[in-house]
């Protein structure tokens, strides 16, 4: 039995978290963190645990949580969290991280979309959890910086035109839509009910965080530099992002054959299903599958995706990854 | 033309109330005000009113006020309204308050809901205003109370049945769902989005401020002491009422009598419809109508209604009133 | 391993038990069944299950059923489920029938609401499925009546009242709100989309055919005669029932008395729980609990309840009424 | 007093249509029509009109039409409409026709994407009725191909950079997010509730009918060939639509620059607003405005827009144009 620590488990990637490892048959919460202010009994940070979860969450115990846990889910944001990583690791914990803080290996980048990186050694070592892609870089490591969600969805939408050279690297546009659960757990006016619900808009317009990040990634695929414009907007939906990514073929584009190609590339990925026509959030929701689907059209091709933003893009895939880590059957607790 | 200006005008009412107006043919806005911090361009305030409003939101200059308008919308909380009221009223100014602070004439009753009431002498000459009820009072007025969104759709539901004693007037249960527009402009946990949408729950349980309102009022109706518990809920819509009220009948209950008395009792109201099944609270969203019907069923009558809250149940009913003190058609600016 | 066979496996409470069979640790799914027009592959039917389910849905064939399953989940329409029952209890299965035609013990009272009763001599030995209520009952039967999604919230709202005499039995008022995925998967104008978004309304009214379903249920609690007048809404969101029923204490109502009651009343029970507010319905969404509070409010005793429709309110009862007859611990698959 | 039909009036641009000419001080609706099944008491057909429209909807009769009509608001689908609209033009009506059959120039296209043109003589004789680009052409003519819902908001988008060559003509890229009420009035799998609400897709994939249109509009305006990707989505809300646009800088691309060349391009214009930020869709709802929002990011220029694809997507562009031909104020019954 893995026992696991939540740190950060007040928000909503920490209660995805707790519902996930509730099924988990070989791993079992022993410890759930939190800010002062945040804690307390779970079922009153979260009434839909009242019954299900006997754990409270308390203010963080370093003693403690090394005596308790194997490993750690840090749902901590950026910054804080390269904080904490490098006590954890010294105290002998896996760690699993799912602010951005060990994402992009380039510290100029980081930099320059974040804040000063103040860990550059465990940087270096941390593996991208993206286990489509890096499966065999997750067994057995330490440090896993968990992806972001928009690019989870993205680079799975894509992936197998990058790994194939079958697209023009620069200038791909990734034009996603999340549900409103990814602005996290704090009240404001934009996310105010009577304000987000049946509206949509677009925001971070060319200063998102997920666009460096993405980059970097879709580079490591295709081995090519890349250059995306990623548009992120928000709709008025709980869980879920589609992405839809508009690439220049470099060559001719046949669609049986693109087809063909995501399907062999995918095969035997238990969390990726290539479906026959565009991708719907909700087919997805609460899962922590992704649908993809490959179109040509008008010289493009197109590639979409839909994931679960808290669960393949959070929670979910960071099970997987624990999973994958500990030699684990890489579905379980997660179909 | 009638100058109308608005105090509070940075909430949802006020932001409902400039919108009725800019299609009313004989009343002019001439003036907004909020508290300071909420002031600026209106269209910065309410983007909807980009291009279609020139009047800034202002701090509120009594001298400006009283050479700008000849009437106010009062869009004040209680307590803040019962503070100017007064001071508009000596300045000559017609007004319509949207508070609480003028509806219930039992100053004892006032007191155990709200706070210590410190304008009875304006109190006793309000008038409440429900023109369906109380058309006659409202002419000429120079201070109308508008009525909580809650009372307009209890009230207009089971009105006929009261005035003609078919109830028993103890023990009447009110049970509403209201929209989250309800809970106004600031953010909270309870109304960020993904806390509300696709929820929800009962709230002010036997406490709610509108019971009495509505006691009050449908004593004043029936001339005999009447007791109701109120009920409200709130559900992932924007706008509207839906109210379904229970009553014991007094004697025997025919539903075809009741459909023609109702059907009597508003006729030639242009604001209230008899339906032939339960009002559908979209059907009224965005219009001042109210619509409602009338049921039979094991033992009990039922009277329904929806209206929208922020229309019928505040701006909108606010400038049926408008209209009625200026000898104006009603229905004018609200068709 | 229990072998399960879902027959009306095509609607939403076939795929909400599918996918509770996907987790259950000692349950298999082993047959499929639907109409012919709606048979094919089970991610051809539901999306969601892309890669979850291998098996198809298939044409029912007796046959085959009675080799494969040792129980049967029976999703079909009342009058439907009727016709099938007898033979499959003839074949040795056990059978969980989520449909009407076995929950109304007086012939009489369900050929009022439905049809002609046309196998009289099951319904007799039909046991009614809540759990919480009906225990030791359930253990080993072959014919589980699984009860209506409304009755099972007011039911579980007001037991506690009923058991120990507490209240009035005639008049009880239960309103409920439920999700509209209460209306089934064909589509209509009602709940078109750009119909049913932004609106909430009530039907039924007087003629619901859960009315007497609760009546009796409640009768064999208290052992008094019952009436109830039940009326039910439908508002914007896919999961989840709130009822809200009220009633007249027969003696002195005290909340802290009641509260300490309905906390011994429920006590280990595993899925119901006693919250210190009004349950929101996203509390309970996906899940199998319910969430009761009792309040006292004017002359009245409020019972609240929220569950999710789909689980605790159709097929999450049904697994566990499953786990119940085979000697299950009562919670599998279901937490 | 403009005499105004509507023929189709049954469906949602009809009962849009119906809404605004409710308002309008200078037009008077005198008749409405559809098909047999569809016709009856307005209110029948669309309750929210209770009390306000005396009309009934009737079954065309081409007699009482032209004795009745000035102008006739032709909402029906394409293929029908060129069926109707010889026999209004020879009866002397003006029309403004939403459906597409008179918007695309070139006979081949239309037939390529709809079905073979039986009304050439009028094609020729059209004009496309966006205002804000053909306003001169559109005073005093009989017949106006009313814009697609998605070719108004993306064309409104970039027009400032189509006009003055700033962006590369091939490849544009229009990802949109529509409100499901694009989907029409008819009962679907797709729409119905359950399944659209928390869910979003892209659909029409290379295949919407309006791209063709969009690229025919925006080749009138460059002046030179345009191609363009049009990528639809459809999400949970009832109105709006969101298009972002994304485009190849032909120069070089300044932020300030381009806000101050599309403040000058749309100066002036009653119902473009140019926004300091992404447009939200909610902001234009139930109004005929268009918001828009231009940026640079990456290589990219991006055109952002907003737009109620009932009211500046169709009825209320179509009263715009009605104004123009009839020389009122363009804003009558609008604003």
């Amino acid at each position: 039995m893995i026992k696991v620590a939540i740190i950060g488990a007040s928000g909503y990637t920490g209660a995805e978290s707790i519902k996930i490892l509730l099924n988990h048959p070989q791993a079992q919460l022993t410890y759930l963190t939190a800010l002062p202010e945040e804690c307390g009994k779970t079922s009153d940070v979260f009434p839909q645990f009242k019954g299900r979860v006997d754990l409270d969450i308390e203010p963080l115990d370093m003693n403690k949580l090394s005596k308790l846990a194997d490993v750690v889910l840090c749902c901590l944001p950026h910054k804080v969290s390269m904080g904490f990583v490098p006590k954890l690791l010294d105290a002998g914990l896996k760690v699993i991280d799912f602010s951005a803080d060990y994402r992009i290996k380039d510290v100029a980048v980081y930099e320059k979309y974040y804040v000063p990186h103040t860990d550059k050694g465990n940087l270096a070592k941390a593996v991208f959890g993206l286990p489509e892609l890096f499966r065999e870089n997750i067994k057995g490591k330490s440090l896993i910086a968990n992806p972001g969600c928009f690019p989870t969805g993205a680079l799975l939408a894509i992936a197998p035109l990058l790994k194939n050279n079958l697209i023009e690297t620069k200038g791909i546009v990734v034009s996603s839509v999340t549900g409103s659960s990814g602005a996290g757990k704090n009240p404001s006016a934009k996310f105010h009910f009577p304000n987000m619900n049946e509206n949509l808009f677009a925001y971070g317009i060319g200063t998102h965080r997920h666009m460096p990040e993405m980059e970097q990634i879709a580079q490591d695929i295709c081995g090519k530099e890349v250059t995306m414009l990623f548009q992120p907007h928000v709709g008025p939906f709980d869980r879920g992002i589609a992405s839809t990514v508009y690439c220049k073929p470099s060559g001719k584009a046949d669609k049986d054959a693109l087809t063909k190609l995501y399907a062999d590339f995918y095969k035997g990925e238990p969390f990726v299903q290539l479906c026959s026509g565009a991708p719907a959030v909700k087919d997805v929701a609460g899962t922590n599958y992704c649908h993809v689907y490959v179109a040509v059209a008008k010289d493009f091709i197109i590639g979409f995706s839909a994931i679960d933003n808290l669960v393949k893009g959070a929670s979910g895939q960071a099970i997987q990854n624990m999973n994958i880590i500990f030699g684990l059957d890489e579905t379980m607790g997660l179909k």
